[in-house]
């Protein structure tokens, strides 16, 4: 499969996780075609190319799906090498790499998730804001040791850490105005609540990310669907 | 950091997670010092290996430590590329074998661990049944689309999907003993039931399984500590 084959993506923008492969196909400079899908009412095309998760996001290259935001990433990576790169050039560095973005997708959604689904139980609330908390400290020690000082867990540039933890900003955003909930904290992670103007900053990132007021519609209608089969 | 380094695997043959990096190894020839750990009593240097998970195994090579199983094996056939491989050559390929690993961690241990913590339970246990041998038949699926008449999921050779899979047969034949329950069985899912046997006579998984007596005694201490901290 040539890098050269037709690109669709099997997505939509509220997704954080579609929003990955939308940012990785910015950074490496690759055109593709968005399939918007409404996760409310999936669409044949996404139950045939993700019969198992039945999730977006999907990236059909040529005729073949690829499916799970982070194998899409690292596929997007070594089909497109020529572009720039967005997992560390050495072993031990994409190691750490993969898992950072492994525990992002392990604990932090889970964390995230938690406080949408605690609606008004404030108990349930706090406790999930206190998981989400901790995660991020531990995150910006991460952070620390991954950049070196430089504006990316990938260095200068956006990476593969990056990316993972980046495409849940918009969401951190909502959940400050439907939760009240301050999650990226300038006192108690500084260097992310940096690291998070400059993601949303880069060219790949702008236009990508939902503007707030739009996601806070979707998310809206996410948690009053919460618990209910989407198909 | 080279592939000459000192290799040392904090593990123990009853963690099939462990198993993994062991199978890794001896694939690709290389000698490490296995530092036996005792999952009910975890040692300083484990807690200092892997401060967020606090789980075996981890790969100490040099003085760095890499955690999580599949992170280790993508690591361990980068560093040790001369080898032979264990993931596919081709990028597509890849991507596939990265979604199965993932799903059999995501699905499988889960559904497994169901079983094992449901003990006398008996509703429990037929739900956590059912649920791991529809995703074997699912496996089964994979594993013919994979294999294309071959042995093993990775072609002719123990690939990433069959190191993943393969780590839990020696619970699967625990389980059998302890529960009463067959789970990888020869009418439902004929291929892999083949393919277990192939799996488990290969010369880098040979020495490596435990026998299921030692393990049986292992799981039941597992068992009935369910539950408690472990560290």
């Amino acid at each position: 499969m040539g890098s050269e084959e037709e690109v669709k993506v099997i997505g939509s923008c509220v997704s954080p996780f579609a929003v990955r492969t939308m940012i990785a196909f910015n950074i490496k400079c690759v055109e593709y075609k968005l399939i918007e899908e409404n996760i409310f009412n999936k669409s044949a095309l996404l139950l045939k190319s993700n019969p198992i998760y039945k999730k977006i996001p999907v990236l059909i290259h040529g005729q073949r799906p690829i499916c799970e935001s982070l194998v899409i990433l690292q596929y997007i990576d070594e089909v497109w090498a020529s572009g720039p790169p967005i997992l560390p050039s050495d072993p031990y560095g994409r190691a750490i790499a993969r898992f950072w973005a492994a525990y992002i997708d392990d604990k932090f959604f889970a964390a995230q998730y938690a406080i949408l689904k605690a609606g008004g139980e404030e108990g349930q609330k706090a406790a999930a804001v206190e998981e989400a908390t901790q995660i991020l400290v531990l995150l910006e020690d991460a952070f620390t040791k991954c950049s070196k000082g430089r504006k990316f867990f990938g260095g200068d540039r956006i990476g593969y850490v990056d990316i993972a933890l980046g495409s849940f900003l918009a969401w951190i955003r909502v959940i400050q105005k439907m939760c009240g909930v301050s999650l990226l904290d300038e006192c108690k992670t500084p260097m992310l609540f940096q690291w998070a103007q400059h993601f949303c900053a880069d060219a790949a990132v702008q236009d990508v990310l939902p503007e707030t007021d739009e996601l806070l519609e979707f998310a809206q209608l996410f948690v009053a669907n919460l618990g209910k089969p989407t198909g």
